[in-house]
């Protein structure tokens, strides 16, 4: 299949990758040129810009920071809407505000061009080994058009609902991961200022009704302290963005959405940004004055 | 072994029921008549008051309902310290402040009286089926002392640490799961107003990152909105008072923990106190306006 | 003084209106032409688009609903950056996030246009009674340029800082104020649900430390369960908006703020939106189960 | 009159030393021996203990840290309930839980004696100056009795309710206060963090709606760093843990005292405990990474 992929960072490279590999024709585009070149080398087509990437492309994919990129790829001058031919398939699989994701498909809809938002998740090394979790919203007919490309991207393959719902389906997973990193970080710093051994507190915790993958994937190296990415703090500040702003736009009230939210702000703020998300227990524990801040 | 067993409830009589099954001698009492009787029907003894239960007993096993009760029952006039003789195992599994097990434990040392504070989790079906997840604190020796005791009560047996530590583990047990409630309960909020099936969103939450527990027993029951306990609001309500009580008694600052325990008294407020923990949904859906309220 | 103003809703109307009557020259314009036609009878002129207004301008007033609007209209086609004549002062009034304030000043100085950003508070009242607080970003020497035009529609008029600085003043006055009435309320269904008369407590805490403007002048009214806006829960909702979008681009962590946020969503959500803010009373009431749900 | 004073603290020594002034015949008692010399050399008589204190007192004050401190001196062996003749009144001025002022009340009916909960406001300097606030819970008849020794110690003096009510205004107070001091350190936050002059910006705030006796007094001292107390956090972490025993008790849902609780918690937590309650604003600067921890 012709495929055009524009963003070709830490996610997109990987992905992109991985389609040539399953015999597509992709033709890549990026901000740094460096990334189109090493597409190239990988069988792939460096494009020499959006509408380049775009113009004989049967399915566009996005994989980009946020929503104001989006917004330039797919609507600004010389982007997708305005290159691409009638028919085309546009797959977003950047993590955006619903709102976007529902716009650019209403606008896109004029031009004959159809869209589903495909946030995923699994980060980096989920990219890299093909094993996404892949959320996908719009309508079932392009849904089935893109399966077996998503297929060679990742395990978990979901149609949740019309346009917009891959990206709350994202947001609804970032404000429960947040939360639970808080929870357990709370509980954490519980244990120890108590002068309980957290490591074995945690172990019971594990085995019961607070279980969760969390814990049974970062506890240990949480009481260890080490965060090293994973999934870092400033990407989940951008995802608690996103679900601020879906929760406005459903016209809802999440306290503890809120709250975390600004504990995750906080990571960021200290300087913990690059590390991972499991760092919400540095958070915690300057808030309880156990930790000699070394920022 | 010759055991006293006070607090015959809806945990406590399947408990000494256990124990009687397992072989001990165990004189039980209750506030409630009609409890020791039923004790003495499973082959059990009715004390006549705590000092009847106590006077005999090697171990004594207290499960009562909050921290007055244990404080009436372990040092009031006629209670345990009063009435047990030296070199007497006092085991509270009641789930209670830490502060309290660590006071009763250094009283009862001058009496030479032995403690170990060993809440559970698990519920009266734990109870029941001697499924209990039990979380020790105090010495090592007593608890090898109590163990084949709580190998008939329950499936989960740690010691987690010096007295009170019990009860922190459990504390921090349960700011995790009344935490983990309301993110799934506002995940679920948020996708039903965005217009997702909540079913298919949740599904792809528990196969990843924001997997848990919940999601996997609860998830059905939260969206069809089955509420039958379970474990009710009301308890759980006086739980997140012990775990802020702990974090007081450690001189830590847990916010998450603090808005839980308040979303969680919400519950109570409302109304749902009889009602299963996992109907911190309904407390989040009023708050976005999306249930008529029928209480 | 040549004035365009753009925004003739309930606040730009009588302040265009004060401008005509301080013996300016208004060209106002407004999507909704009724309003245009009001500035004509009182001695304005209607104009026919945005260019229009601006064209003979050499101060630019915009009071529109939020950001998206003031990016229509500053930078949009036929907008005030494309029509103005070098030169030209942009007073944009409008409570928006500081962000694109700073973006619109810098846009804007490419073509030689000065800009201030000049939110105010004190509502409907303050814009009918000329008592507006107006709170001013932007330099030392455009801030003398439109002082006398502030004066006539307000009292308190404060130059807080560069680009942008406006807008994030009012962002902190709009978190104080939805912070006070949300500590408010607490306080009242505290007080109420124990007993004590809520009208004789409040006079007690409006004495102390606890005393403030919103205590002094909505105490009765709140007690006495009367919303008649004042400033809309809606209006509030936006705002919150704005902080927290202000504290995200200054890389802070508030957590109250994002709480509050919260609290007054769920004011909307429940369908108080065209309430008084203070109507924050009723979300907490609703949260502790002292209230027949009766919207 | 004849008056025994129980607790010769910072607070209750010059309170009893106003009272002695006033003409009574004060005699009091203190765990520390010294502060008892201290009223003898003022005028007064050093008790040998409660009892003495009490024996021929027709009022008894007491001024004491906290509920178990008020159980143990009313209720203990040879307290107050014990030693005090039928009639005498027991003026309970210590902030502490509604429930322990109730249940001493209910206690003390039994053996006619006559009870008032009146915590007071003010702190260090209202109780030298006999400038304290008083908020009085009980029957009119004994608050009218006890309102001459009332006005020689404070200055606003309300009969609040029945009893406890005085301890729930004061709660009422303290969360209210503790909550403004947040919003204003956040505030504080976000405005230096994005450029703005604090002072300017926050005499804006106090000329408004966002305007408190907070802004009025402390503002000047926040944004200079200056926190010499004033009233310590420590202890306003003490009345935040009673004001959600408050609202427990009357089984109310307060989302914002909940979160404040551990703001303050956080405040000692981090070290600033003999700090003035304004440096809450040490805890929102640490969560976003404004300060560098010196602590």
């Amino acid at each position: 299949m012709k495929l055009g992929f524009i963003g070709l960072g830490v996610m997109g490279a990987p992905m992109a990758a991985h389609l040539v590999a399953a015999g597509h024709d992709v033709s890549g585009f990026d901000v740094h040129t460096a990334a189109g070149e090493k597409l190239q080398a990988a069988g792939g087509r460096a494009a020499a810009d959006v509408a380049d990437a775009v113009a004989r492309a049967e399915v566009v994919i996005t994989m980009l920071p946020n929503h104001p990129q989006v917004e330039a790829v797919a609507l600004g001058e010389g982007g997708v809407l305005a290159a691409a031919a009638p028919g085309t398939l546009l797959i977003d699989m950047s993590t955006i505000r619903p709102e976007t994701s529902i716009e650019v498909a209403n606008l896109a809809r004029d031009k004959e061009i159809r869209v589903l938002d495909a946030p995923v998740s699994g980060g980096q090394a989920g990219a890299e080994q093909a094993a996404l979790s892949i959320m996908v919203g719009g309508s079932e007919e392009d849904f089935d058009t893109a399966k077996p490309l998503f297929e060679a991207l990742g395990k978990t393959i979901v149609h949740v609902g019309p346009h917009g719902a891959g990206q709350v389906v994202k947001a609804a997973n970032q404000l429960v991961v947040g939360g639970i990193y808080g929870l357990v970080a709370e509980a954490i710093v519980l244990l120890e200022a108590s002068g309980v051994d957290a490591a074995t507190g945690l172990d019971v915790l594990a085995g019961g009704l607070a279980g969760s993958r969390i814990l049974e994937l970062k506890r240990k190296s949480m009481v260890d302290r080490q965060f090293a990415p994973g999934f870092r703090i400033d990407l989940h500040h951008k995802d608690m963005g996103i679900a601020l702003a879906a929760a406005r736009q459903a016209d809802v009230a999440l306290p503890l959405t809120g709250l975390v939210a600004q504990l995750v702000a906080a990571g960021r703020a200290m300087g913990y940004g690059s590390l991972d998300h499991s760092a919400l227990l540095k958070v915690v524990e300057q808030l309880s004055g156990r930790v000699p801040a070394e920022v």
